[in-house]
């Protein structure tokens, strides 16, 4: 026999949901990926372990779909889509644009933290570091191929160059400041970049 | 009353100390930094733990010194001062040549697994990472800002530019790959980063 959802469930559903991402996230800022368990997510968002259990099927699961919510609700608030990368036929100024923001969002400690736990836990645990790279950050990569794409059409970037390659000029510096703080975050940090990338580091 | 040391005193300090760095570089990638101990480098070298305790004041400080013997032993391995990168007038080739023998490095077993257990651990521990950052990274990081100098008043780069930002144009996508395995880490890639770097992605 199938229950009847009450009128109200899909909504309950949502709140639950919602607290079981923000939980999920603090805990695993506080203790690390190790230490987090799905009882812990659930003691703290006031659920019981099967309300997750029905939903997700680790505490790996919860954290990606954490961060992918946290990444979209990011986006929204900075009234931007969370697919895309402005094409307004300038290049630099498109990607200065998404580079700020992506440094506002490594500074906002909601995101920092728990980033930052699982970025370590993610070094050394191959099979955890392979899954959010493949469903987090390289998607977020691929946004770049295609803006950088779009310009090698439009003549901006050379034909010859590997877009895949190339975003990494401007995202993996900023990711490296992040990740190992070998240096300040800023926008004039990652205007610079774009800079340095498109135009070369040689005379012209 | 001061003991004299033994005849063969200073050689069989080499020898222990050798023994004390490749335990304690082999435990971390074991276990992790969190329960790497003295008293485990020092059960596993053989050594008594006061031992340990009369060089060094922490497992840090050991670890610290392992990768800075074991960066000297490489170099000397590959024929190459550990302090330098060559300038041959050629930067592009220069470059090509050290990032090379960092591939190498990165992907050899002896320092991967124990650096990245560090590395881990430098990216929730702030302290932990500062002082591997200040004492092993960023001195490997200012090689690149002599050779880049040089390279400005050569000519070859242009003089606006500044150094300690441009050479995170080719050393982090590396050290991304590397730390997050987001992609393969070969000779030809950091060639490409370095024609990129060096001539942008715009067309001349």
């Amino acid at each position: 026999m199938v229950k009847k959802p009450a009128p109200d469930a899909s909504r309950r559903s949502e709140r639950s949901r919602r607290a079981i991402y923000d939980a999920a996230l603090a805990l695993v800022g506080e203790v690390g990926f190790p230490k987090t368990t799905v009882e812990g997510i659930a003691a703290r968002a006031g659920v019981g372990k099967q309300t997750i259990y029905r939903w997700w099927s680790s505490k790996a699961d919860v954290l990606l779909e954490a961060f992918l919510d946290l990444g979209e609700r990011a986006a929204q608030a900075a009234g931007q889509q969370s697919d895309a990368i402005p094409d307004t036929g300038d290049l630099a100024a498109d990607l200065k644009f998404v580079l700020r923001a992506t440094v506002d969002e490594l500074c906002d400690p909601r995101f920092e933290t728990p980033a930052r736990a699982l970025a370590a836990e993610g070094l050394v645990n191959p099979q955890l570091g392979a899954e959010f790279v493949a469903k987090l950050l390289e998607p977020q990569l691929q946004l770049y191929v295609r803006r950088l794409r779009s310009a090698q059409q439009a003549g901006a970037v050379r034909p010859d160059i590997d877009p895949r390659i190339a975003l990494e000029l401007f995202v993996s510096p900023l990711a490296q400041r992040w990740l190992q703080r070998t240096g300040p975050i800023t926008y004039a940090y990652t205007d610079t970049l774009v800079d340095y990338a498109l135009h070369g580091l040689a005379p012209r």
